[in-house]
């Protein structure tokens, strides 16, 4: 039994809203030895505020010391396993950049490439060719036509593109055309299992009419195919929790992610300010609420401490705004930390916020990587927080008599 | 997916050098309400500078209440999720005596016994006889013959020795042979499986020929066998972690439980100042070292808290040396706790120092059973330990996209 059997078994519906806010990469670390976290930096005193009504905690995204990416960051706050559900690189890509992928869909991750005149790979990234010569070569490779399948080729970002296959009996399980080295021929893409040797073959096509087409470009005469993925098999809130859910996000992969797991896409924010703008346009419509904020993260992998300390006070400002909303339960959590210290993610457990009438606050006045690690909620693993969501929302029922 | 999938997939390699230094039993207890334990007992300035600069958390063995043996405490903090692998009677017994199993091998703990006229048994331990008396007696069985089989018999202390066979296809399946009670004769050993058959036969030869070596002998004139286990077929830190590493320990059983993992034993301590030594002649030479000490453990068993305090003040003594190699990563924690007042191992949870340039440190200025409760690395699994060393170390890639 999962936590989603027990989700299943348990919902009651009521009118209770939840907020989760997520600040990307939150938790951060000390410049130098001694020194404050980006959090225990900023000014904020309407975090600070919160902590004294409500409960906190260190969340561990995936397990001790394993620094997640965005995908498997994510599933964790929406309370899919992340060990379990895993979301292929190919379907992680497609998502990322705002395709709308559906069951049986399998995408591809494509990288051009230079061939020599034997047919050996000289290039495996084609130079890192332009975004601005390479979307025109992608684009042109949607002239490709396989029988009894649907194509979808998207330009995403300098020698990247994505390949969507549709169509039916099409399996995820084939292997990189990419040899990793230069000096010999790309492989062909050669299926892992039974189920995908229709996808193999559907590849092999792809490619040899793409040799055709590419044949005369000085740039990129050619592309490798890798990461083959299905849509992953990510059962819905509206299923496992009976919540109507919103996202409220600016960048595509959140948008993806949040999509993947069934909720639904609201507005076109380009700004915190706007995202809290939909919130409350939106706020009648659904039970459930994720907005997601970029630039804690960003600011991190730039290494910019002082960019990221203002962000996080940005974050701040704006929280009034969503409690006047007066949210049944109000969450600041992150996805995983990203310290500037480290320009990058990191295992480090996130300082998690949890605000509602029956959280049983802690006695935390503040709200940081260092109080967290005392806070009511404990240490706990991140795909833990949405039934602590839930049942401060009144929306878990007894288990068991 | 476990943890050793995670990390065979993420691990990075790097020049870092991770030390784990294992003070065996390391938890206690007060000897009276409202005490202080042994290590809160100690002066240990070292180990109080080191928690100002590192994070800190309490570490269960196992899982909550359950205390460990040396074999499941070690697996724990080597990383290996101690209920999966279990390291069986005969094989740990084996280990404990410095034998080194190989794959394939059956290894057996063995009880002198008495038997009367009638073939009874009258002592399951032939009188606790002494090591000097039966060892000679051991050795004896090592004219016993079986084609195909090689057979290893060693002496262990008082009643007991060990005996491994080594050959094709023996499994390590097979029931004991003490009946559990004196009037009865010993059983036969019974396979409880196909594939240990041929192992049940073995030692049904082995047993008839004993018989009539020892069939003269006043004090102990049969055996009884007991535990058949196979080596255990533990992956290697080499492959699960990437890690080349090296076990520095004074006792056989430490060594044994190393060698199970793959790391390399080094240099022939016989004290904690000699294993620095090793420790600082061998730093080129690997990526991970395992130091342990064992006087923590044997001094709270005998409930010697004076004793287990001065101990912790060796190794606080010595941590200069090992700071002064200046590790990537440096752990100071125990495979389990034995407080003086129960004269045991116990359950509760051990604790943990960690500290590395990028640890997050905690607000503690002192290592202790009531600091680590409320440290930043909060209460964990042992087997989660090496993930957190890994991340530290920087050896852990991300996890996901």
């Amino acid at each position: 039994m999962d936590m989603h059997d027990l989700t299943r078994e348990l919902q009651l519906a009521n009118d209770s809203k939840i907020v989760m806010f997520v600040a990307d990469g939150l938790g951060g670390l000390p410049m130098s030895p001694g020194g404050k976290t980006e959090l225990e930096t900023a000014v904020v005193p309407n975090l600070a505020n919160l902590a004294k009504r409500g409960v906190q905690g260190a969340s561990i995204p995936v397990k001790p010391g394993i620094a997640p990416g965005s995908g498997p960051g994510h599933l964790g706050l929406f309370g899919y396993d992340p060990l379990k559900y895993q979301i292929g690189r190919g379907a992680l890509e497609a998502t990322g950049i705002g395709f709308e992928l559906r069951d049986g869909d399998v995408a591809i991750r494509c990288n051009f490439c230079t061939l020599d005149s034997s047919g050996n790979i000289s290039d495996r990234r084609a130079g890192r060719i332009s975004s601005e010569d390479s979307a025109p070569i992608a684009i042109s490779l949607r002239q490709i036509k396989i029988p009894g399948i649907e194509i979808f080729v998207e330009p995403v970002k300098e020698h990247r593109f994505v390949v969507v296959f549709r169509g039916e009996g099409l399996g995820g399980n084939v292997a990189d055309t990419d040899p990793q080295r230069t000096g010999v021929p790309p492989l062909d893409p050669v299926a892992n299992d039974p189920a995908s040797q229709k996808t193999a073959a559907v590849a092999k096509e792809f490619l040899t009419q793409a040799k055709k087409i590419l044949a005369g470009q000085p740039k990129a005469n050619f592309h490798t195919m890798r990461g083959f993925a299905n849509k992953p098999a990510l059962p819905s809130y509206g299923e496992v929790y009976g919540l109507k859910s919103a996202a409220i996000a600016v960048y595509p992969m959140y948008k993806g992610l949040a999509r993947l797991v069934g909720m639904e896409i609201v507005g076109k924010a380009q700004t915190l300010s706007e995202q809290i703008d939909t919130l409350e346009q939106s706020w009648k419509d659904y039970d459930f609420f994720f907005i997601h904020f970029k630039y804690t993260d960003s600011t991190g992998e730039d290494g910019n401490f002082t960019e990221k300390v203002k962000r996080i006070e940005e974050l701040d400002g704006i929280l009034p705004r969503i409690e006047k909303l007066n949210p049944t339960v109000l969450i600041v959590t992150g996805d995983h930390s990203t310290p500037s210290f480290l320009q990058s993610h990191s295992w480090h457990p996130v300082p998690t916020l949890l605000v509602s009438d029956c959280c049983r606050p802690d006695p935390h006045v503040a709200f940081n990587e260092s109080t967290c690690i005392t806070g009511g909620l404990g240490h706990f693993e991140a795909q833990y927080l949405m039934t602590l969501a839930m049942a401060n929302a009144g929306r878990l029922g007894k288990f068991g008599a």
